[in-house]
């Protein structure tokens, strides 16, 4: 089969204490929200665009009729003490075995990078249509979490009870393996919508850990227009019992 | 795996300026349509035919009751200031994996042959039940949406809004990093059963851009059999609401 | 991924004018009660078997209690002009690409052994309940075609008009890049249950063309079983319209 | 594709007499039960961690928020006669493919460490809800079935009639062809929800054989806890006739 495909845009990247930022679509695209934030904030560069028979056979249609695959990608910015690398992207894995070898590609180019740590960025479903501003944290390693606690982020014991599937799961996982210390951030979201709110409460965490401060605004309205659909969700509620609000198994497919 | 296999049925075959035109089974027929109306009419040889364990497990029978693998195949024919080269087949890949797999052979063999231009055909599902005379196109490329614009191929910003699914959209996306200039063209088409006016509106424009003239006459004639068709299933919508004949998902599937 | 395994049975095996005789399971078991009650006949040896994940993850048990994977077998057995292989077997790819690899597969030995004619046997679905004493068939050559009505083999224009899915198809339409001559019969069958009477009719086909006689008293048995069964299904339609009756997809899954 | 991986964690293990337990989730998790049990209480140590693109895309929480990857792992005790090995795991393949992937790899490693004797574990749904103190077996060599029914183990002709899905079937019937003899031991269980009384059964039978005796309190409490749950569905069972509560095709899928 097919291989995945990498084009490498810069040469001789030299990094300082890099850290892996990993925002793809999952529940409430909170990850996917936060690390294109930042991108866009910290003005960061395009490294490297993955290809991959392992995302649908599509191709996204730009402003301008022009095309282009779907893709994940890799940019870079400078921020305090660390150089920082976002992995974001169209799509995850269509298929399982796609999951395992794309976070093993992923990993390789933490490695070939220097990478020391990664956060991977996502939202954890409650299934309710209130709103809470909290940041649950799985880790591969006890220290980090210790470490991670002191920026507000929760440790809930064996949660998420369901494991997590999909690339920020793998990714803490096999890290460990890699002698890389990783950790999976999580904000809090009902899981039905996308959630720019939950997002701004993983940014915060975000901006503290890196000690960097970024523009809120876009993400603020962002979360205003989300809200007031919110706001009419939950007065339909009221009226009536809606038995099938309930998460679904598709909407549990990537927690975090 | 099993990898496709190339049967070429002519060896040094020198074109001149080629330009492949890929016509396969998607929305409509539409771009099946064309690209077969343009084989028989320019009498093209077949050049290589191409089978895979991508395509349904399954056979043809002949009117004569031989039988022939499912399977893509490669036509060749003269025109005015290029030579053409067809692509089309009796499937698309019944995988994603495959669909990544033959776009990335068929564009091997497009710059074997020294191809600088590609053109996909597809058609674009509107949903309704009438006919439009419209062609809408993307590309790879902004100078080469500026000069398909002057055949009367409409662009409008950011549409199809869904992305194009299957090799009319990977073709044109993946031809952009081999140094193709690639467009894929669409006729508006309700959608729902074979199109062939639409196939004329499409090969009217492709007829202007190459520079030549073919016999419409089979198209028109099945043509008239579909209109007599949706005549009455128009003749039906106005007698009751039809509810279930919005584009399904199995519709969609190939846009372009 | 892990390929298909062949357990070679017998070394040195040096057979005359072999042909290959394929009866896996499909519509009806037609196909497999053919050639598995000709293998039981001839006293035919086994020489070859094959394992491949491309069967169900699947273990049967045989009635002393020891298991076997799920696999396909090839037997030899002396006939009057020819040696004939027989390849039968539990089940045909659960996937399609599995399909293409083993017909590759069993291509491969089909050309070791010098063979130089082919008949897959299967059963074609009428979706009727009444018996029909009729074979049809495809085949890769129109002389070949020519030479097998002589044997009252009927070849109805452009029939099946679906094609045939499965080995059946795929062996005849691939020997021909081999320089094999192959032929897929299908005996006529109501295609809800095993038909052993069907089976008998193919049967009949292909004695006359090996020269050979075998009892068919098993059959005959298995049949007049069967009989009974389809009498009563026939006394049910005649009270009640059964809609449910028409083949589903599922029945015409294997063609041939 | 990636291939699936395997972590060493000890060198150079001499083994006496090594017999390889398979305990995989399966039917009641009757196997999966019995071999953990084991591993406790023998305070067997981990040898090999299995990881693999053919196990779900996940990764699991333990109670102190760290994570680790699905796996399947082999563990070493000693035992009286005999060095047992463990496979136990959180899942099986979830393809067909992998399957005979990862039992190919399991044998592979027995082969290593010189097994000469495997037990695949597994549960025999009954599809009611009465327990039943029998444990039926399969096996690759009759011999082998006769010195088993010393220990107890049921053997009726042709069952499991349905095959046996899953690694534990695999293993037994592929250990044959590389000359070790193996048996997959099933405790009858009514299959819909863990049955550690079951496994109770099919433990006392796999500590005969071994010499053994363990200590079975967390099992019986366990049970204790189930029998209840059993307890109040029959209730239910008596108040109404349950049409639903037949074994469905999933609850089927990992005979053994």
């Amino acid at each position: 089969m097919q291989q995945s495909t990498l084009v490498r845009l810069k040469g001789n990247l030299e990094l300082k204490n890099p850290i892996l930022v990993v925002g793809l679509p999952g529940v409430g695209l909170v990850g996917k929200l936060v690390a294109e934030h930042l991108v866009d904030e910290l003005g960061a560069e395009k490294v490297i665009e993955v290809y991959s028979p392992h995302f649908p056979p599509q191709v996204l249609v730009n402003k301008d009729c022009t095309v282009r695959p779907v893709s994940n990608t890799i940019y870079y910015a400078k921020a305090k003490e660390n150089d920082i690398l976002f992995l974001v992207g169209d799509h995850q894995s269509t298929t399982s075995q796609g999951h395992y070898e794309l976070c093993s590609l992923y990993l390789d180019i933490a490695e070939e990078f220097g990478v020391k740590r990664i956060y991977t960025l996502g939202g954890y479903p409650t299934g309710k249509l209130t709103y809470e501003d909290t940041v649950l944290g799985v880790a591969n390693d006890t220290k980090l979490i210790e470490e991670i606690k002191e920026y507000g982020v929760e440790f809930r014991e064996s949660e998420p009870s369901g494991g997590i599937v999909g690339a920020s799961g793998l990714l803490v996982a096999f890290s460990k393996m890699r002698g890389i210390d990783a950790a999976c951030l999580m904000g809090m979201t009902p899981g039905y919508l996308m959630d720019p709110k939950s997002a701004q409460s993983l940014l915060k965490v975000l901006c503290k850990m890196f000690g960097i401060e970024v523009n809120m605004e876009s993400l603020e309205k962002k979360a205003e227009e989300m809200e007031s659909i919110l706001e009419k969700l939950k007065e339909k509620e009221e009226q009536q019992t809606i038995q099938e609000a309930k998460p679904t198994e598709e909407d549990l497919r990537y927690i975090g």
